[in-house]
C-alpha cells in the first residue's frame, strides 16, 4: 500500500518488542491451550495492576471474547442490553444471537448508555412471554470514540448491582481508553466497576489477542469449556500469552495506547484549528472530523480511511484510527494536506 | 520444562523462517480480515500445488475450522458422520452439537472408516423423524496416528458424490500424513477427492492458524459471514497469511512433516526392535507403543507423554508425538532409556 | 370467572361445529403426525380457496409457527426484518434468536412497515461484518388491531422479490384481517402475494392449529424435518385437520372473523360516539380505547381486559379483543357501563 | 381405514369422558398458556397421587417436552447420557442436538440402561476438551417396550445422586409402564426416584398432552420462559388441563394404561403358545413378535402394524402396540389369523 493508512488500529503486526520476546521464546517447550508459564505470567503481570483476585483467560480476538463470555452466562431466555451502536449490536454479523440471545437495544447519539436507559428496558419486560435482560454490554472506548468516565461506569455499575443484572465492559480499545485526557479510569478501576471485561490486545500492538477478566469470580465456572467449544482456545495458547507478559510486565500497554490517542488528539486540535468540526467529541484513538467531500475526494489520494456518514450534500464525517504505530511524521503529513 | 517432552506436535513456537517472515513484514501496513496481500499470497502459493481453482480462507485453530465448515453447510436437521473417535465427536467439548448438529458415530479400531460403514448409517435413516446425514468427516492422519491410502480415500469420495454427501477432511495433521511412507496421497490428490478439506499449520510448525479449502466451490458461497459469526475472522488475518506464504513458498510444510515422520519412524523402529507392541500400526508423526508399567514410570523422570490407554494390569499404551522441531538427539535418548 | 373478558380471542374452546366433528370421528383409526385424511381433507379445502398450488402443514401455536418457518428458510448468518412491535420481536421470549436469528426491527406508529422502510434496513447490511437481511416478517392484522390493504401488500412483495427477500405474512388473526371492512384483500390474494404465511385457528374458533401455507413451494423442501425437529409435529396431527377441514369446508372460518369484527366495530362505534379516541384507529378485532383511569377502574369491576399503555397522568389506552364467541349482549353491557 | 391398526397407541382420538368435558367446559371463559383453573385443577390431581409438592407444565407432545427440559438444565457444555435407543437419541430429528446439546448414547440390548454403564461414560468425559455429562435420561416404558423396576431405578437415581447428575425420565408411555405386571413402580415413586419426568397423555388417551413434573424443586426456576420461547406454550392452554384433570380426578389414566397392557398381555400370551418367539421379553403395551415372513404377508391383508427388524432371511420382528382404544375382538381376531 503506498498511501499511509488511518483506516485502523490494526494495520501493522506487533510492537517489535513483542515480536523479539517471540524470538527468544520459540524453542522452549510448553503445554498447550493456555495452561503454560507465559500465560501463567500474564496473568500475575495483569492481576498486580487489577491489585485484586481475578480470572484471566486469553482468546484471539474481539467477537470471540464478546461471544464467549456473554453465551457463558446468560441463560437460554436471558437477554444483553447495548448501545444500538455497540459492536455486538451492529458488526458482529449476529454472533450473539447465533448463540442463542437477544440484543435489546438503546439508541444513543454518542455511543454511551445510562442507567436511566438501562431501566427503561427492564421495565418493557415483565414476564415470561418476552426475553429477561440479565446483561449490560458497554464498550469503553466505545465504536465511536466516545469514553465512560468513572462517575459514568459507577453509576452503570451500581444500577446494575441492585438490579441483579452482570455488567460486561467490551475493552478492544481499553488501553487508548484509560490513557484518554477524558477518562479518569485505571486498569484497577476496572477491576472494581463491572463484573467482567476484556483487554484488547489486537487493537493495541499485539499481533493477536484479547484478555477477558472476570471480576465476579463465579461467573468464571467451568469456563474453560466454553472457550474449548466455541474454538476459542488455541493449542499453542503460548502466542497470547507471550503478548500480554510483555504488555504488561513494563507499561508497554499503556505507552502504546498514549502515542495512539497523543497522535488523535494532534490531529483533532489541528483539524479544529482550521475551522472543522467533528461528528463526535474527539476523545481517544478514533475521531469523526466532518470534511467538505471535495477535501475528502483530495485526501484520499494520499492516505485511507473509512468515510463514515454522508453529514449533507456537501459534507461527510470520516473516520482517522490512530495506533501505537501511527507515524508522527506522517500525521504532520496529514495536517498538512488539510 | 526440564524433561523433554513427546506429548504433542504444537510444544514449540514455530519455524525459524516464519518468525523471520513476521519481523521483516511487521511495519507493513495492511487492510485487516484476511483480504491482505500476504494472505492473497498464500492462496496462490496453495492453489498452485493444488493445480487446481479452489477457495481458500484462514482461521486460527482446528476446532474452529470443524465448527464453521460443518455448520455452514448443514442445514438444521442435516448430520455429519463421523468415526467414533474422531476429533469433532470426542474431543472439541461438543462444538458441533453447539451449532446445533448431531454427529452419526462409526465405531472403528483404527480411527478410519469406509463406504460400507457410512452406507450402514444412510440406511437407518430413512424419514423425517430422523436426521439427515448429508456430510462425512475424516481427519488425516487420524487421531489414532493412522493415514489414508489414495485408495480408500476415493471409495470413499466416490460413495459421496454417488449418495449426495459432502465429503471433509480434516488435516490438523496433514503435513505428516502427506508425507506418511505409508500414505500415498499429494496435496494435488487433496483437491480431487474431497469437497472440502483444511490444512493444519498449528501442528506443522506455524505458531497458528488452518487454511481451509473449497474444492466444491459453491460451498464457499458467503463463507466470510460464517466465519465472523463464529469469531474465526482475525483482524490481523495477515498473521496467517505470512505465515502460510512461508509454509508454501517453498516446500517448508513438506519438510517439517517429513522430519516429523522420520524421528517417529526412528522412535518406531527402535521401539519394534526391542520387542514391543503397538496400539495401531506406526504411520504417521503420533505412535502408540505399549510399555510395561515400570518402563512407563522410569521413561516419565525424563521424558513428557500421555499415557493413552490400560492394556492390562501390567501393561499400557503411550503415545509419542514428533513434530517439526524434535530433536534427534532426544529420539536417541528417548530410545536409549527403554 | 365472574367478570366478562374482551381479554383476548382465546378465552373460550372451540365452535361448537368444531367439537362436534372431533367427537364424531373419535373412534376412527388413522396414522400419524399429520400425513392422515383428515389432514389431507383440510389440505385440499385451503387449496380450494387458494385458488393455486401450495404446501400446507399444520401445527400448534403461532410462536411455533414462527420460529420453525424463519429458521426453516434462513442461513446461520441471514436475518429477518420486522416491525419493532412484531410478536417475533416482542412477544416470543427470544424464540427467533434462540434458533440463532437476528431480527432487525423497523420503528412503526400503527405496528405496519413500508417497502421504503425495509430499503432503508438493507442499506446498512453492506458486508460481512454485518447479518445479511433475507427475510420480512409481517402480521395481518398486525399487534395493534392495523389491517394492510392489498395495495399495501403488493407494494411489499414486489420490493421484496426484486430485492431477494422472502415475505412471511403471520396470520394468527387473519381471519379478522381477511373479513375487516378496512381490508380488501382475500385468502386467495394471500396465495399471490406473499412467499409463506401461516392462518391462524387458535385465535378464529379452534382449539388449536396453525395452517402454515407456502406459495413459494421450493421453501417446502424437507420442511416435515423442522417441524419435527422443533417439537411441532403432533403425534395425534389428525387433531389439527379435523379442526381446520371444519373451518374451511363452509366457511366457518371467515364467519367467525366476521362476528368478531361485528363485535369490535360496535363496540368502537359506540366508544367514539360518546367522545372516546383511540390509540390506533379501530380495524380488525382488537381495539384500543383511550378511557380516563377512573372509567377504567369503573369497568374493571365488570370486565377483564388489558390496560395496553398509559397516555397521561390521566388517562390510559386499553385492549379490547373480541371474538367468534363474543357475546352481542355483553358488548351492550360494555357500552352501557361506559 | 379398512384393517385394523396395532401400529401404534395413537390411531384414534381421545377417551370419550375426555372430549365430554372439552364440551362440557366449552364456553367457560379462562385466561390462556396454562395459568387457568382447569390446569391447576389438574395440577393439584396429579400431586395428590405424587403425595409429595412438585412443579408442574403442561406441553403438547414427546419431543417438544424432551427438548424444553433438557435444554431448561444443562449449560452449553453440558451432555446428557441415553440409551442408544433411546428417543432423544434416534427419533426426534436431532432436537437435542438443535438446542446445542451432545448426547453420550450407551449400547443397550433392551432399551435399559444401568448405573455401571453410566459410570463408564462419566469416567471418559475427564476435561474441557470433552463434553461434561449432567444428565441421565430414561424412558420408561423404553422405546422397545422394556420397563424399568422400582430396584433399578432406585440404583440409577442413587447413582445420579452420588454424582451431581439430574435424572430425567420420559413418561410418554408412563402409563402403560406403571400399570404392567413387570413393573413395580407407582406414581407416588416417581416422585422420588428422579428429578424431573413427564406423564405421557398423547399416547395414553388424551388427545394432546404431556404433563412434565419437576420433584427437583429448584429446575423450575423461570421454566414458563423455556416452554415459551421453544414454541411450546398453548394460548388455549385449558385444552391440556381439562384433559389431565380427567385422567387423574378417578383412575382413568392408570384403567387405560391397564387395558392397554391386558390386550398386549393376550396377543403375547397367544402368540407365545403358538410357538412363536420375541425380540425383547413382552412387558407393556408395546411387543415385538418374531414371525416367520409368509405369515407377516398374510397378516398384513388384515392388519397394519411396523416390520421392526429383519431376524433372518424367513424371519423378522414386528411391533404390536396396544391401546386404552384397543377392541379385544380385533385382539382375537389377530391370534386367529395367525
Amino acid at each position: 500500500m503506498e498511501k499511509y493508512s488511518f483506516k485502523n488500529d490494526y494495520s501493522e503486526g506487533a510492537h517489535p518488542a513483542i515480536l523479539q520476546k517471540l524470538v527468544e521464546t520459540n524453542l522452549t517447550q510448553t503445554i498447550g491451550y493456555g495452561e503454560d508459564e507465559f500465560c501463567d505470567e500474564a496473568r500475575e503481570l495483569i492481576k498486580k495492576q487489577l491489585k485484586k483476585e481475578a480470572e484471566i483467560h486469553f482468546v484471539s480476538g474481539g467477537t470471540q471474547a464478546n461471544l464467549i463470555v456473554i453465551s457463558s452466562i446468560l441463560k437460554p431466555y436471558e437477554s444483553v442490553i447495548a448501545a444500538e451502536t455497540g459492536h455486538i449490536a451492529v458488526h458482529e454479523t449476529g454472533a450473539i444471537e447465533a448463540t442463542g440471545h437477544k440484543i435489546n437495544t438503546i439508541a444513543t447519539s454518542d455511543g454511551k448508555i445510562s442507567a436511566i436507559q438501562i431501566e427503561k428496558v427492564l421495565k418493557l419486560h415483565t414476564d415470561e412471554h418476552m426475553v429477561k435482560p440479565k446483561m449490560v454490554y458497554i464498550s469503553n472506548s466505545t465504536e465511536v470514540g466516545s469514553v465512560y468516565t468513572k462517575a459514568e461506569l459507577k453509576s452503570i455499575y451500581n444500577f446494575c448491582q441492585e438490579n441483579n443484572l452482570i455488567l460486561f465492559v467490551d475493552g478492544a480499545r481499553l488501553g487508548s481508553a484509560l490513557t484518554s485526557s477524558k477518562c479518569d479510569l485505571t486498569l484497577e478501576d476496572m477491576a472494581n466497576l463491572c463484573d467482567v471485561f476484556y483487554i484488547g490486545g489486537t487493537k493495541n500492538g499485539a499481533l493477536i489477542g484479547e484478555a477477558i477478566v472476570f471480576n465476579k469470580l463465579d461467573l468464571n465456572e467451568n469456563f474453560r469449556f466454553h472457550i474449548k467449544q466455541k474454538g476459542g482456545m488455541l493449542a499453542k495458547g503460548r502466542l497470547i500469552g507471550i503478548q500480554f507478559s510483555e504488555l504488561f510486565r513494563n507499561d508497554l500497554f499503556f505507552e502504546m495506547g498514549k502515542h495512539a490517542n497523543k497522535m488523535a488528539e494532534k490531529l483533532a486540535k489541528n483539524i479544529s484549528n482550521k475551522g472543522f468540526e467533528f461528528l463526535t467529541e474527539p476523545s481517544s484513538n478514533q475521531i469523526f472530523p466532518i470534511f467538505p467531500n471535495e477535501l475528502i475526494a483530495k485526501l484520499q489520494h494520499h492516505f485511507e480511511f473509512f468515510v463514515w456518514e454522508k453529514i449533507d450534500e456537501e459534507k461527510s464525517a470520516i473516520r482517522l484510527v490512530t495506533s501505537w504505530a501511527t507515524s508522527e511524521e506522517k500525521v504532520e503529513y496529514f495536517i498538512q494536506s488539510i
